[in-house]
C-alpha cells in the first residue's frame, strides 16, 4: 500500500505491507486524513517517532472480529492501552504506562491506505455527519477534554490563546456552553472563521488590560505560556493544550504570588465529539484549507506548515 | 526605634521612627519576629522591597482604635487591602489589586520594635500558645492554604519537597490529614525532625520509582518543579509554594502529556492556624535553629541562610 513514512526524514513509500490485523483488531481502509500540528512537531523530532504519520482519519472497517462492524464507517481512538497497569485499572486508559499512539509512538499511523486498531478504539459515525466533518472528531474530542478536566462556568469569562485549529475548535466547543469567549490569535483571516460565528476575536497585539478567568493555551508555541500568565485573573486557571518539542523559560514567582492552576490536556472523549458534529453544533467545514491526494503526502505536509493554513486533508479512498 | 533596614543594602537604623498609627489601624509592639526565605530572597533583591523586613511575628497592641485589643498578644496577616477592588469584593483580599505586604512591598515589616496594622488584619493569640509558637502562625496558615485549595483526600498519597522551615511544616499539616506523606529533602538533619514524629523521609537522591499523587514544592529553587514534574502521577497535582528571583525552564510537554495540574499557593488562614497551634497538633518548636536580639538582626540574616539552620527567631522585646 502507499503509506507517508517519517524515518528522520519524510517519503512516500509507494510498497509498504499492509498491517497485519491482530484478532482483536479491526482493519480499517481509511477514506481522509487530517494532518495535525503534532504530525509537523514529529517531522521536527519531537517525541523521536519512526513510521507511518497521521491519527486523525475516517474509514471504512474491511476486517473485524465483530462481524457487525464490518463495512461500517468509522473513526478511532488514538492511544492503545494494555489493560492492566495501574492506570488502566484506574480508568485513565490514555495514560496507560504500557500505551501506544497511532502515528506517535510506537504504532504506525493513518497516512496509508490501512491501518489496525484494536476493536475498542472504534466508534462508529452516523449517516449525517459527512467524512470531512469525521475527520475532525479526534480533535474536536481533546477541546472537550478540557470541559471534562476543568469546571468552566457560564458565568465565568474564557480566553482562548492560538488560532490554529485546535484553538478554532476550542473557541467553538467553549462558546456553546454559554460561556463569554474571546479568541486570540495572530492571523485575522483564521479568525474571522469565529468572528462570522458571532465570537469575539482579537490580534495578540490589540489585547488591552482585559483579563479572563480561564486561558486556553492552544499557541503551540512556549510564548503562549507567558501571554496566558499575563491575561490570567488571580486563581484563574490556564489549560495547556500545546505540545512541542523544546523548553520554556518562566518565572514561575506570578503563579504563586496570583495562585493560578495550570493544568494540562491531551485527549479526549469521542462520543460527546460526534454528537456536537451530528447535531452541527460546531462548524469545522471552513477550517479545510487544502485537500491533497495520498500520492502528494509530502505536499500536504508542506501545505500544512503555512501559516495561513488551518487544517489540510489527505484524500486516500472513495467510499 | 531599633528597625533592620533593606534599601540595597542591610543595616540597623537605631533611630527609625515608630510608625504613625492610622485611625483603622492598631500599634503593635513587637515581642518576636520569625526570619522566612522570603526575607532572604527579598535581600537578592527579588521583589524590589525597600524598607523595614520582616513579616512574622508576635506582638502586643499597645494603641488601638477598639478598646478590647488594646494589650492582647497578637499576631497579624500580611496583605493589606483596599477593600473595594474586584478582587476584595469577590472575597479574595489576598489579590487585592491596591494590596501592600508587612515588608514584603510598600509597607515597613516587623524587624523593629513596632509595627501598625489595620485592625482586621490582627488575631489574638490564646494564652495556652507561647510567643515562640505564635511566630509561626504565618508560615502555618501558609500550609493551610493547600489544603483549602486543594482536596486533598485521606487515600491519595502526598510527596513534600524541601526540608526548609514550610517544608517540614507542610508535611506536619499534610500527616494531621491522615495522608500518607512523604517529605524529600537534602538534609538528613533537618528531615529528622520529621521522622521523629513518624513522617517518612527520604532524601532526593534516594528517590525511587515511587510516584505521588500530590507533590508540594517547597525547596525554593527552580530545581524543584523538575522534579515535582518527574514523581507526580498522570493527572496528579503539583502545588507550588516556592517563590524566588529568576526564571525556571521547563519542558512543558510532559505536562500535557501527563495532564499535571500545577497550583500556586500564597498565603493562608490564620485562626485554623493558631487552633492547630493550641492543640499541639504540629510541632514548630524544634525547628528553631536560633535566636538573636534585634540589635544583630544583621547576623541573624547571616545566620539563616546557614544550609542546616530551618528556623532563626528575633528577640525584640519581653512580655
Amino acid at each position: 500500500m502507499q503509506a507517508l513514512i517519517f524515518d528522520g526524514k519524510l517519503r512516500l513509500d509507494k510498497n509498504h505491507p499492509v498491517p497485519e490485523r491482530k484478532p482483536y483488531e479491526v482493519l480499517i481502509r481509511i477514506l481522509k486524513a487530517g494532518i495535525c500540528r503534532t504530525d509537523l512537531e514529529i517531522v521536527k523530532g519531537y517525541l523521536d517517532f519512526k513510521g507511518i504519520l497521521g491519527h486523525e482519519f475516517v474509514g471504512i472497517v474491511e476486517e473485524s472480529p465483530d462481524q457487525n462492524l464490518a463495512g461500517k464507517r468509522v473513526v478511532g481512538e488514538i492511544n492503545i492501552s494494555c489493560g492492566r497497569c495501574i492506570y488502566c485499572l484506574k480508568g485513565m486508559a490514555t495514560h496507560c504506562e504500557n500505551r501506544s499512539a497511532l502515528g506517535i509512538q510506537n504504532k504506525n499511523g493513518v497516512f496509508a491506505e490501512y491501518v489496525s486498531l484494536p476493536i475498542e478504539n472504534v466508534h462508529t459515525i452516523p449517516d449525517s455527519v459527512t467524512d470531512d466533518q469525521a475527520v475532525f472528531v479526534e480533535p474536536l474530542a481533546a477541546c472537550l477534554q478540557i470541559t471534562e478536566q476543568v469546571h468552566i462556568t457560564p458565568c465565568k469569562n474564557v480566553a482562548v490563546l492560538g488560532d490554529g485549529n485546535l484553538g478554532l475548535l476550542c473557541a467553538q466547543v467553549l462558546t456553546a456552553t454559554g460561556t463569554q469567549v474571546l479568541a486570540v490569535g495572530k492571523h485575522q483571516a483564521k479568525l474571522n472563521t469565529l468572528k462570522q460565528r458571532g465570537i469575539r476575536t482579537c490580534l495578540v497585539g490589540e489585547l488591552s488590560r482585559e483579563r479572563a478567568d480561564f486561558v486556553v493555551e492552544c499557541t503551540g508555541s512556549p510564548s503562549g505560556l507567558k501571554e496566558a500568565l499575563q491575561i490570567v485573573h488571580p486563581r484563574g486557571t490556564i489549560v495547556l493544550k500545546s505540545t512541542y518539542r523544546g523548553q520554556a523559560r518562566i518565572n514561575l514567582a506570578p503563579m504563586v504570588i496570583d495562585e493560578i492552576t495550570i493544568i494540562g490536556s491531551r485527549c479526549g472523549p469521542f462520543r460527546p465529539a460526534i454528537r456536537l458534529l451530528e447535531k452541527n453544533t460546531i462548524d469545522v467545514l471552513s477550517l479545510i484549507s487544502e485537500r491533497f491526494p495520498l500520492g502528494k503526502a509530502p505536499q500536504a505536509i508542506q501545505a500544512a506548515l503555512g501559516k495561513q493554513t488551518i487544517k489540510v486533508l489527505i484524500d486516500i479512498s472513495d467510499r
